[in-house]
């Protein structure tokens, strides 16, 4: 990021309650601590860490009212009620500078169905497809050659990022975001055994997003069978993960890198799920249950239970067993001294 | 999907052999015996559920010959030889109006090049880009975004969803659909260490994908180094799965999603491989073995087999092993209480 | 590939000390020992498969000097110093036919902002999308359908094929390749549970990838919360895998398909991690180490450690446990049988 401010922008944005020190240094990134440099601001996030304020090499420092200790050579101590939340508001002033609001109207570059329907306030950008049917929201930000199918709708404030695809006949809700190379609506994996041939069985459903939900890069969800798949409000989806078709995800879950659900799971609200974990079909995971990384599910999960392995057991069962299974050498050499002890091998 | 059927334009689409009952709504969608509202059909594809048709609030419900029990209030019932069959009848005529018969003809807005072979009959949608010497086959599909390489080979009927990318030199058969994101014929992972740098192994072989196949959103199929990669006749490929270079898959597979495929494996005809399986390189999978979810393969797997587990087993070991897995805590125990008896630990 | 090399043509890229035989044949393909067929060129790479000389049907067998053995009919033996290198050399022919450099300039249908630098030596494809701010280098190579969004900077040489998408205020290092598909500088996945919603941490840092770093089809890299998401140096990434926000990935390291690697985690020069492994955030992967495929890692691994499973151990003791796993219902029976000996269960 090339951004520069200067200590008074700074002082404007995270509003500290008191000063110490002086710096003629302009601020131009964010870092750690550790790692900060001159010409960097950087942020006391968690008391344990205090000790390493003194040997910052950062331009400014966000700290707690309570904060003791003299800012360095050419170093600022901005004293903030919570430094976390400053540092928020930093991070959020950038994101302006990332990520400007674009322009309303759609590229010349695009290609608009007539019998498309884009407000004035949306933006459409350069080689975006959106075809007959489909509907954006109010201020809906479609960043380069993203897709719209036919029939598609988009809510409010939705904004979909370079590349992402969403098919015919889906719903996005109001403030979705689609990172670039997300794939939304195609085809559910459903195929019949007919003659020693797969016959497909066609994928008429579709999906739904609800409002608020996030989809990371290069994400997929398919379109169901003839109902709906589904991903609840506020539910957040990280890199490369799958949804099969007629998944049911509920609200406010969130679900971590390359995940995959296979078809018509049900997943409650509040769920995580660690990176990697596979949920066999047809099954239910409770609310608020926890699925720890890499975990393979194959039968119902108790609302708010924590699971992990493969297949899940209870977190705690499994921890131990893992333990149990590295001492599996001295359990053999165990068993092979009492046999020794009882005379030979017992049959 | 904005749909709507009257009960006639179903009959002529089903052909009951009778039917019973009468209803005002008119059909605008497909819904499970459980979850069905008024307005949507219905059906009774496996007799098991045949106690739930009573409770069904779907407006039209599909039913074997032979099934007794009176319609509810404003409700059809349509008796057919096989609901199934009916059901997909239903879903083939709503698959048609998901995704009408596109006109032929180029966009205006592709890039394709003069030296491209594409016929009348074929489709290539707004922003896609067909390299010198590629040839599309008739009827075939190019959505909005699709590459195709120089010199590659698209067979008749073909359909290309949006952003799938083709690289130069690949062959697609006949009837092969791949869905956004697929990407076919990047370079294989291959490197040399010389002098302390990973030197590129150049990758000049090609991929060839036979008739029928279908290849889930965001999958890749890597070029060989110097032979082909290849798919077989009708093997069914889900999302986000990685085949690698050199792999030949047989004809009439499954493979769900998230599998990955390593270098040089060879495949047989009609293995089915569960979600998130890994496959190592230089391996042969025997033609009809089963691969269930999540299994890591090392080792060549016999025709037939049915393997389980990380790294994989037979099928019936693995399932036993889990179970005894999970009584380690207990078997510790024992061996413990077998010490305390003889005496002490014994050595 | 459509290629067509006469004997003299060959001859003249690898060079050979001395020849035997004669072929009618125009070479048009390579291929193994086992599979060549009249046409094709093949090698003696390994001298353990020197039996396999003398029944290919290759037109063409490139030898080392000390073979003997006659060729068969309409063959040609050359002998150089190294087939391999020989071999190669051919493959390296073979790309320039594959991907002849292309004429600098931009595609009039590509979409280049005025405010973005690109070098007359550039080349940037049809439906490309060059955002304000961006500087490309000499030489760069944009395929059809890339972005590069706003203030990015890409190194001299690299070369970026179809729909690869970085997003703002990234940096690629000269020679870099990104596959099809590839998403670098996407949001990290970071949120803060605040009223039983997720709300967003922005993601305001930044991605950098070193020289010669190649990744692979689909594969995606976040942009880090406030710093910089890093690859080093010639670390080479295969398909579908994801590094979250915050990594730094050494130099010359080999990762490979469908690897995921959780936020803040560092990873040494010259790790190779197998296919499918995870790596949980916030470790430290030390220089030199191996995870072999489809590990689970969750703490610090040490330099130059070699290690395997879920969770991940070393690997001889992980070799020797899944050994002792399988003789678990040995392992039972045989303590079943010192409790009858010592006289039913002891407890």
């Amino acid at each position: 990021m090339k951004v520069s401010f200067t200590l008074a922008e700074i002082e404007a944005i995270v509003q500290p309650a008191r000063a110490q020190g002086a710096t003629t240094e302009t601020i131009r990134a964010i870092a750690s601590l550790g790692s900060a440099q001159p010409g960097d601001i950087t942020f006391l996030g968690n008391k344990r860490y205090k000790t390493a304020v003194g040997s910052s090499r950062a331009s400014v420092v966000l700290l707690p009212l309570d904060f003791t200790g003299a800012p360095g050579p050419n170093q600022v101590h901005l004293f903030v009620e919570n430094p976390s939340v400053a540092l928020a508001r930093m991070c959020s002033r950038l994101e302006r500078e990332l990520w400007p609001k674009p322009s309303p109207g759609i590229h010349p570059s695009a290609c608009v169905s007539p019998a498309a329907k884009v407000p004035p306030s949306a933006t459409v950008g350069p080689m975006c497809v959106v075809e007959a049917g489909a509907v954006l929201g109010e201020r809906v930000h479609l960043e380069a050659g993203v897709f719209v199918g036919r029939g598609t709708e988009v809510g409010d404030d939705s904004w979909l990022m370079p590349g992402a695809v969403v098919c015919a006949e889906c719903t996005l809700g109001r403030g979705v975001r689609l990172h670039p190379g997300v794939v939304i609506g195609a085809d559910g994996f459903g195929y019949e055994l007919v003659g020693g041939r797969h016959e497909k069985v066609p994928q008429v459903g579709t999906v739904v997003i609800g409002a608020d939900v996030e989809i990371g890069s290069n994400s997929t969800v398919d379109r169901s069978r003839f109902e709906t798949t589904a991903v609840g409000e506020g539910t957040k989806i990280d890199n490369l993960v799958q949804l099969g078709h007629n998944v049911v995800v509920g609200r406010h879950c969130l679900i971590c890198a390359q995940v995959g659900i296979a078809g018509s799971v049900t997943v409650g609200d509040y769920v995580v799920i660690g990176g990697q974990c596979g949920i066999a079909g047809h099954i239910t995971i409770g609310s608020g249950a926890k699925i720890a990384a890499k975990s393979g599910v194959k039968d119902d999960i108790a609302p708010k239970a924590s699971v992990w392995g493969q297949p899940s057991m209870p977190l705690l069962l499994e921890q131990k067993i893992i333990i149990l299974r590295s001492r599996l050498p001295e359990l053999f050499k165990r068993v092979d001294a009492l046999e020794r002890k009882a005379g030979g091998k017992a049959g």
